[in-house]
């Protein structure tokens, strides 16, 4: 359970249905999903965070589709459930193929893995990569 | 300061060699870094470490820069400083420009606070997103 | 479901007894959480995990909320869903207002954010932090 | 090494220029230290990181102390040394004593083990909780 | 829910077959559980990663129960609630005592407090330890 | 730079005096290591953090080799890389040859990697784990 309610755009004041119609307007959706309607217990914070990610998911010098990637692979790396399971709704909503999924978690796997032999092997950086 | 000696190629076995020489034969390069020295202690997770790597990072439906960004994501997320620093040279020498890493940055940050927002809000996921 | 029963008072020995009726005199409540009842498995656990957030969370320097806080902070970064809920709970009735938990969620997930910035840039700690 | 140049206030743009002119009149220092150099190669970045801290680090429902040993508790946690040497700077200079850094330390490590604790023991969220 | 449909037997290729086949009749069981049958949507991946893990945790220097253990620690530490369940069940089935088990949760509560003492203090590495 | 100074024996107070004794005695070393002397500026926390860790790493169902090497598994998943080189010390001290060493490693890696494909995958727990 929410630690507090979900913010309906019905019960919500004039501040947080702008950041709602902004999110709806921008990716051309009709709803609101979950998390933005917690954050709305904060309107500052809800206003905050949608500015900052619609500044940095937008297209740049990676496509968004790469970068909803990236916000997989992070939320994979440290387990958060609820970013694993929206994100890779929003990375296969723009054009994630299971082929690309499946390598996807192959790099994530194994650089788990092999950050793990660099930590216990106490490995040094090597001169080249400093 | 490593936990076992990093093992050089004049020092190494035929099983090492082979790996050694089939790293610098793919990456077209002439020199062997830490990471598989200190892994050569183990000449079996030496093997299956590299042929893994060697099949996950080759071009697929993710292209080979787009995966070492996801390598890079990972490694800043745990907070690995040997993969972050070969990692993000590694990015560099395929291509990525000072744009990219920013973007790359941006988002790795982006992630790692939201997944934070999501966790301490107790958000249940959208059923859209099951 | 948890890895073995949950032991309640009436079955109970001695020894967890002991400790549960502490805890419930300690903190004026009249029920005990499952994540004793679940330690109360070993008691040596139980009774020594019990001897130490005693200890910890009293008054001292900081005040027990300051404390519940941290407490929410870390379980927060880390991902414990129990954490998360038990010492969300516990905050609220300790005081904490929805305007010091959204602040507190605020720098949370900021910390998180900057963190991964200090890594992926591989940024040298100021000589006047040391 | 750091992974760009630091940016020096003297080889800024006007852009950056504004942000460190803000960062000292609001911290009343007259230094920037190497986090917001770092940034710098990412203007943008730099600026929406900056105002962000500025508006989540004032003072508000939590004093400005609390919050810096909040900082502190997820830098620890991370394992993120810039942070925890920079934030653990600025807990000291807003008045952290000693006594309050141990007390600190004290949960965050209680913490940490009764987050694994709950996951080791599989523990499901009481009720009352929810 | 899974990203993607659990490949059960009857629906599966021969090259996924074939390590379901090897999977059973190497742990000398009659069923497969989710984690292979999630993997089986990246036939490659199911492949690479049973080849692994049948050679890893293979007896060795380590016996099989001591490597289940470390798993279940690991498992612990990252919060992976599908591999703290079915690594827990793995390690009572290769003869895990209640006794065993509280004394591996005690040492890795521990670990993850201890490891937070370090990084809070600050604590360099003592020349004996490297 | 410790965030505190190291607290040396002949500086030490009787309270923290007594604990550096019961170490030296129980470990049968005539040195302290940095971990206790950063702690001792809290005798009241290296006392409660000493008896912890002297009761839970002492012989029991799990033998002190095999609880040393739990510690650097989780010490390695977390990155602290104070604790991976003591406890790796501590571990070779106590009998852990190179073997033993390369298979820790192989499984801490391979359970970090397969902890990740179980989250991207959001594969539910079997029913037989439960």
């Amino acid at each position: 359970m929410p630690t507090y309610p979900l913010i309906e755009y019905a019960d919500a004041g004039p501040e947080v249905r702008a950041v709602y119609d902004d999110i709806m307007a921008t990716r051309k959706i009709d709803w609101i999903n979950n998390f933005w309607k917690a954050l709305a217990n904060d309107p500052a914070l809800l206003k905050r965070t949608w500015e900052d990610i619609k500044q940095i998911m937008a297209p740049g010098a990676l496509d968004p589709l790469v970068k909803e990637m990236i916000y997989v692979a992070v939320s994979v790396t440290n387990g958060c459930q609820y970013c694993i399971a929206s994100h890779t709704a929003g990375a296969k909503k723009k054009g994630m193929t299971p082929e690309m999924f499946h390598e996807l978690m192959a790099v994530v796997g194994m650089a788990n893995e092999s950050n793990r032999l660099a930590n216990g092997y106490q490995i040094e950086v090597d001169e080249a990569f400093k």
